[in-house]
């Protein structure tokens, strides 16, 4: 694995899953790996849940840690080439992250999208200008339009189900705000790569991008969709089509007791930070497993970096 | 000890002022207690003392510590029930602080009042949204209305003293904001505790609350508290009664030397920080112990961290 | 070694600059020099390599780390003396630094210049105060005149390169914004230290101080400067005589490869950050030694914990 940004950066998905589930059972088993080994944690954008989590699988393994927040710690960095740099951008991503790399052994870098340029957006401009100007792997820690620790995370607690070939909803929910498609198109690619039965439920408008629909079944009529499921995964985004589109009265997508009554008992599932009463209404999300899936955070992100302190050895 | 938000928490506050002072005479004795465990420290509002203070006696045990400042490095979040969130608040308490308590063994969290609501201050709605949502056991580094790590300290700082039964004043003194009550009622309730001796001096209006007041002496005229004294606590804090209100033409209730004669030779304390020549002199600060009581917040808040990793083995 | 703000701090500098090559060579070989020892790194200004660098360095060591935004993770502090302190400065520098230097067994500090009252800066009012108020050695992580750090780290880079008695020539650059003078001054400050042959090339009224130009050969012909030089040593600076002055149309004193041409194959070292096509252009950068003198900030910042913590043993 040189870096972790997608599904497809990792040679066998299924065995990932399985590791992170053995870094649960034994947090402290491989305390020894990360000796003398620095993690370097950039953030472009707040985190919670990845921030921390993120810190404790690297102390799990004996790592040390830097935390910093680029504009606030630090100052702006210029992405295009060729410039004259006379704006308020002080340096080069080539040079910052040269550099960074050169002080950790490890990069994990979040940078969300801008959801205004959807093709610079989806070409990863700012991840991609971090894995080559680094000398070290790069891990995302949410990128423009993926979150692939959070689905590692994800397929961490669907299987902790233990549920034969479950049925899995990924539901569009309401928002004020637009926000980015990473955490669906991540969860709909690590589906698919576990050959999971997914559908995609969404108001017309707001599917995904293609590359990510492709192979997933997809009905626009929520309650149809929820029907027999055994797992809701819910998430807002904004449109792909109409770019970063905040969907506008549908206000009714919200997943309530009513809809979850449709399903096969269904597990409740959210990446969080979670809207009450917008997204979810509490009585669903008070009676979901969303507090043990950001759990599962930590571990898949102590698969991850296990994964790459094994390789250095 | 399921917390530590008040002295009332502490089983046997001087056992835990002695356990404080063995902490300063052997940092390093109990570095192994703190092997896997990671501490968090969330802050609500600025720190200096308590951030690098807490920070130090948790390596001094040997423990990891995740520092996160809400609001900067996450968003803000909703502490009411049953709200549609729909405003600029991304995250309800209740989550937010379960998964926390998930990624750490010890949540320290440090939430100042708003001086506005006085039954919502008192009633420390944040602290106990914290104790009610975590499954770790919470430690105030100040909260609406106490400061037990600071009391703590003191003290430590009072026993180091040897003095045999000392006359403590508390004495309100002069500032240009409103600042909370936290420290004053925190030290009133571990000085009556320790069986204390403990005197409070303020202008009329600006007496603590009832609870805190109940068994301690009063006295309005600051001189006539003064004499004896052989400790000296000065403080300001807001008023009580007219909630919030900052004392108007009161600076000549600074603690000058002209007023530390009339004492026993007494002993200057702040908490700090503290404004010179506007609480207390030039004169008076730099002949006082406040670096040697700041010092003793390594020890009090090392001996509370190991009373809870000693009751996790 | 009582501090390290200055060459003049260090007993012998070419025996630090060999030990940052030791350092380099074998990162962990004193891995235990930190056990239960605590750096304090304290910003009043942004960073990025400095911020990082030490904090491996420190880790390299086996130290702990606690890193501390003034402003945005405290409070401003006052640094007059006899001040009332009712303005919007809520500690003294005294007690601040007092009380730091007791959580940690080295304090680091940050702090750039006014660039308005040059006696002030020139003064080191600001690291003065820290280093009179500390109990525990200061290191300089950039002052208002002086970058230590970053010149030792230069001295390792241009060793390196094994060239005997190289020509080294510091180059005025143009800028947007008034920059410190430090990092030019420690350069040249550090080249006299080692018997270095420096040359300085800037506008007329761009010299450095007279202390840090006595004794070095200045060129107002910055191409003149160029030619035969083994290091061409980029950095802009504002105006000592007209003090904090920022050079007008002066874009042509950019470094690039026709002045390249002119050296003897010069290596162009610069610190970092650097705007491209403004100071140097890109041609120039991209076959320069700056990501590897950046990364020779690490092995310096260990050569200087190391010497500190080797003493307090």
């Amino acid at each position: 694995m040189k870096n972790f940004t997608s599904v497809t950066d990792v040679e066998d998905p299924i065995a990932l899953i399985k590791k992170a589930a053995l870094c649960k059972k034994s947090p402290f088993e491989n305390d020894h790996l990360g000796k003398h080994k620095t993690l370097g944690l950039i953030f472009f954008n707040p985190s919670l849940r990845t921030r921390l989590s993120t810190q404790r699988a690297a102390y799990n393994l004996g790592m040390n840690v830097i935390v910093m927040n680029i504009d606030k710690d630090s100052w702006k960095l210029e992405f295009e080439d060729g410039q004259i740099m006379n704006s308020d951008k002080a340096e080069h991503v080539k040079e910052a992250v040269a550099v960074m790399s050169q002080y950790c052994d490890l990069l994990g870098v979040r940078t969300f999208p801008g959801l205004v340029n959807r093709d610079e957006d989806y070409s990863e401009f700012i991840l991609n200008q971090f894995i080559k100007y680094s000398s070290v792997p790069i891990i995302s820690l949410e990128s423009a339009t993926l979150h692939p620790l959070q689905s590692l995370a994800d397929m961490l607690t669907i299987d902790e189900l233990k549920i034969v070939k479950p049925k899995i909803v990924l539901t569009w929910a309401p928002h004020i705000r637009a926000l980015p498609q990473a955490v669906s198109n991540s969860f709909v690619e690590w589906c698919k790569a576990s050959q999971a039965d997914i559908t995609v439920t969404c108001p017309e408008g707001f599917e995904l991008s293609p590359e990510f629909m492709e192979g997933v079944k997809l009905e626009h009529n929520q309650k149809e969709a929820f029907k027999g499921a055994d797992i809701i995964y819910a998430k807002n985004w904004s449109s792909f089509n109409d770019y970063g589109k905040i969907g506008q009265n549908l206000d009714h997508w919200i997943v309530d007791q009513e809809k979850m009554n449709l399903t096969n008992q269904a597990k409740f599932m959210h990446c969080l930070p979670v809207r009450r009463n917008l997204v979810v209404s509490d009585e669903v999300l008070d009676s979901s497993i969303v507090i043990e899936e950001a759990n599962n955070r930590t571990y898949a992100a102590q698969a991850v970096l296990q994964e790459f302190l094994t390789s250095m050895k």
